[in-house]
């Protein structure tokens, strides 16, 4: 494709990497780019800089803020007694949205996958760890995906929290399966999640 | 979804507005985006910024550039005496695909549609008027889209050559129609567009 100079080629070489975007469709962006105004493309260009600037994970929980600490976990009105461990940012949105959740996160940021290479220590479970053992929290929700792999780390969390000396040792239970195994929590509608907030059961 | 941050709402924003992004989407790029390296992010915006500083219209023929005249103006053994007529770089693209066209192109940067208010003063006809008049093409090769519009903007171009007084007098033609009416240009295949291509008619 020479006739394409090389930032054009260039630009469609960088959207083409982006998750659900093939060659035609970074084709169609790239001219909808060439052909708006160049305020309207720079401004979508300013964005990526001003989340890769502005945006990094919570200090305690590793939900996405501007600020040290997330919204939730500045919010004195929340639940301190219990967490709720989520793989994902994303997860964390689908709970709050069922409005039937108070209490505050942890988000892994991940879940143990192997065949992906993704072992326990590049996600936040030593923290997760070091953050129960240092409050009081009486429960702890596990609400990885229901799948083999998300399973797979609320076992192995459970496993390390068995072993500690908690001030309080929390009770431990996981989202009533009211979702369908092998789905991703993010697409679930909110009336499955809020039966699964209801309905969460003690682990094992 | 106040649980996003600023920055990320508005990125997710500017996605959405690219075609054929949805919300689902374009929060499924900004999560990634959000996980990726600085750099590997910050390479997309550069690389939409390089293309609204670097990339402009070609002088003559309005074919996308980073220098004054395009690659095929530029190139001295282009066939000077046929200029095929256009709506987009894209279709430039595809027929120079084929390999079986070696004159210069004009490129309307659209089509005369007065559904989305774009009319003939919006393209590139007046400069594609003066260029007939003051070169010696003898063949002009109308490869509009096969649509309504796109026909109706070959009419009217038509009309405008009809009372000019060029050196030579150009044959007009079209492209055969190989090309499936009511389709786009940019999908066709190689083979169909070769086709189109070899057997162009005299119009009307």
């Amino acid at each position: 494709m020479s006739e394409l100079t090389e930032s054009v080629t260039r630009m469609i070489k960088e959207f083409e990497k982006l998750p659900g975007l093939g060659k035609k469709s970074a084709e169609r962006i790239a001219y909808h780019l060439l052909k708006v105004e160049k305020k309207e493309a720079l401004a979508l260009a300013d964005a990526i800089y001003a989340v890769k600037e502005n945006v990094r994970y919570c200090k305690h929980c590793f939900n996405l803020t501007e600020q040290e600490l997330c919204e939730i976990c500045r919010d004195p009105k929340r639940n301190q007694t219990i967490l709720c461990v989520v793989e994902q940012p994303r997860d964390l949105i689908a709970l709050e949205q069922t409005g039937r959740y108070d209490g505050l996160y942890h988000i892994l940021l991940g879940r143990i996958a192997p065949l992906d290479k993704i072992s326990p220590d590049q996600l936040t479970i030593t923290a997760l760890i070091d953050r129960i053992k240092t409050s009081s929290f009486t429960e702890i929700v596990m609400a990885t995906n229901p799948t083999i792999e998300g399973d797979s780390t609320a076992l192995y969390i459970i496993k390390q929290l068995e072993s500690i000396q908690a001030k309080v040792k929390p009770r431990i239970t996981r989202l009533a399966r009211g979702i369908t195994t092998g789905n991703d929590l993010q697409f679930a509608n909110k009336e499955m999640l809020a039966d699964a907030l209801a309905e969460r059961q003690s682990f094992r």
